[in-house]
C-alpha cells in the first residue's frame, strides 16, 4: 500500500520524535510531509509507533492511504524540497 | 478528480494568502493540509493561482491527485483538527 502522512504536532520534542520515527519507514517529501511504498505490517507499526509518541488529546496525524501508487498525480508548485527519485 | 494539498510557506503574509485562497476550493484539514473533489478547471485555477502568490524560489507546494475518493482510506491518530463530515 501507499501511504501519505501529514502530522500537527504542537511541541517540538515530539515533532523530532514522529519525524526521525516516520524517517525509518517513509520519504520525508516537505516539513510534516512523508510518504512512502510500506507493507501492511509496516503500516500497523507505523500506527502503533505514532500512538506511543504523540498526545493525542492535542497533537494531529492524518494517514492518507492507497492501494498503490498508480493511482496518484503530483504536482509541485515552487520548489521541491526533497525529490524522491534522489531516495529510492 | 481529489485533491490533497500540502504546503511548505516560509512567510506568513504569503501562507495566509495561501490558506485563504484555498479555501475558496477544498476543506481545510489541518495545518498546511486542504482536501477535496474538484474539476478539472477549478484544479488549473488552483494551479494558476497558488503560482501567483508564493515565492517559487523558496516556498513548496505539493499537489496529490486522485481520480476519485474511492482509492482513499484516511487514519486519524489523535484529534480530527476540522472534520470533513461537518463542512459537506
Amino acid at each position: 500500500m501507499y501511504l501519505l502522512v501529514v502530522y500537527d504536532v504542537g511541541d517540538t520534542t515530539r515533532l523530532n520524535k514522529v519525524h526521525k520515527f516516520l524517517k525509518t519507514y517513509l520519504h520525508w517529501r516537505q516539513n510534516s510531509v512523508f510518504e512512502g511504498e510500506i507493507s501492511r505490517a509496516q503500516f500497523n507499526a507505523i500506527k502503533t509507533g505514532l500512538k506511543e509518541i504523540i498526545d493525542e488529546t492535542s497533537d494531529s496525524i492524518m494517514i492518507y492511504r492507497l492501494p498503490n501508487k498508480n493511482y496518484l498525480s503530483i504536482d509541485i508548485i515552487g520548489i521541491e524540497k526533497n525529490p524522491i527519485e534522489f531516495i529510492l
